[in-house]
């Protein structure tokens, strides 16, 4: 039997970088796709308990099956875990998204929460992104760099409820210098919200900021990416702050 | 100086859960609450990036600063730090929620990723979560160990970026057993959707499921809420699986 690999991502089932990864995953085995009916940018790891959710069949991609959900890339997760799929994927990926979920960015990203999603149910999940907002990013460099964990992730065992968090630059090919595994740089963004006023004099606000890099460790993603470099992060979701647990000893008094 | 404490939820403004949260606060110091104008639950780390937000002022608490937010509880401390205070707050609140937080709940709860988010902007922040989802949940103890644990945090410096993840259990002042410092318990959803059809016939679903635990140790959360205490898991946002960095340096090749 192929694998099964499971697609979705945060920027919407008509975006280039769900069809870019497709068409590498489909070299690899069955694809079954199940993607947010709109952009779903930001949405972290958001799901959808107080609303519906509809799923519907798409007619983007004839050769395969595929599905919008009007929900969030977690929620495309559940669904396909849970309702759709007959058997279990061998492997859940989510993206290519288009914009870099390195560093604490990882938090705040649709994409990499659908893929964190997935190591809970203990299913090896990968989520990608390409350095490029561009809606048209050439996304050549990022397929052949997905061919390779791919690859890997088929052959390889994922230690358990551990998801990989990888991240592309936007580079030609023969730029692009290899892989490096690397942990989540310490690297914040600093928001600022721009105030405008509506056409009733009523005031609105977008999130807007700068991304500050402070920690230049060279084990880090954001490093390897400044070097040239795709950066996996192996990704878990136990927050326990492990080594502060000795320090607030003092509240069970 | 009183210290500034900033409230939110993501229950909404109008939720008995803020209102018992900001009555504890008013008492340690000055309270300026923003939170969402409707229920926000399980919005995860969510961010509004792609639609504007709108901040009100509030009616519902005449004698403070209070404003509601169109966003999700993310997007309430950074509207709260960036654009309305006017010093930084000594601490930040998120709760009380209507309903736990503990173990992988941590990361579909908007209430905690307040104040994972306040963690990441280094101030000191705390989410509580009461195990009542009822609208008119009697929040007594839950108000007495709030206190308790406002009068360590207003005197005790919080190790860099780490935050408190709060969950008190639903019984009387009583029956309380005290305070255990906990690990995030390894429990996790299994999802189910109850597909019903619409009035056109269409389907539609609701996400519901059960929660099972499978990690019965006695440093968890969940151990401690069963014993009658109340949990506190310090929590931080670095997701690398430190332990799982070697296991995949093979893709280097």
């Amino acid at each position: 039997m192929r694998p099964l690999l499971f697609i979705t991502n945060d920027d919407g089932i008509s975006a280039k970088g769900i069809r870019s990864l497709i068409e590498v995953a489909q070299t690899f085995g069955d694809v079954l796709v199940i993607a947010p009916d709109k952009p779903q940018s930001g949405m972290g790891h958001a799901i959808t308990v107080n609303q519906i959710l509809r799923l519907e069949k798409s007619i983007l991609f004839p050769d395969l099956e595929a599905y919008t959900c009007s929900g969030t890339p977690v929620d495309c997760v559940k669904l396909g875990i849970y309702e759709v799929m007959r058997r279990k994927p061998d492997l859940i990926l989510s993206g290519i998204n288009h914009g870099l979920n390195s560093a604490s960015n990882v938090l705040y990203s649709g994409t990499m929460s659908a893929a964190v999603e997935g190591a809970m149910e203990n299913i090896p999940s990968i989520g990608f992104s390409l350095d490029s907002f561009d809606s048209n990013a050439d996304f050549s460099t990022a397929k052949d760099a997905i061919k390779m964990v791919l690859e890997y992730a088929l052959k390889n065992t994922f230690p358990d409820h551990v998801c990989l968090n990888v991240n592309i630059p936007n580079v030609h090919k023969e730029a692009l210098r290899g892989i490096k595994v690397c942990r989540q740089a310490h690297a914040f963004w600093e928001d600022r919200f721009d105030k405008r006023l509506d056409q009733f004099g009523k005031p609105y606000y977008w999130l807007t900021g700068e991304f500050k890099n402070e920690d230049h460790a060279e084990d880090t993603d954001l490093f390897a990416l400044k070097e040239g470099f795709v950066s996996i992060v192996p990704t878990q979701f136990d927050l326990t702050a492990y080594k502060a647990l000795e320090n607030f000893k003092k509240l069970e008094q």
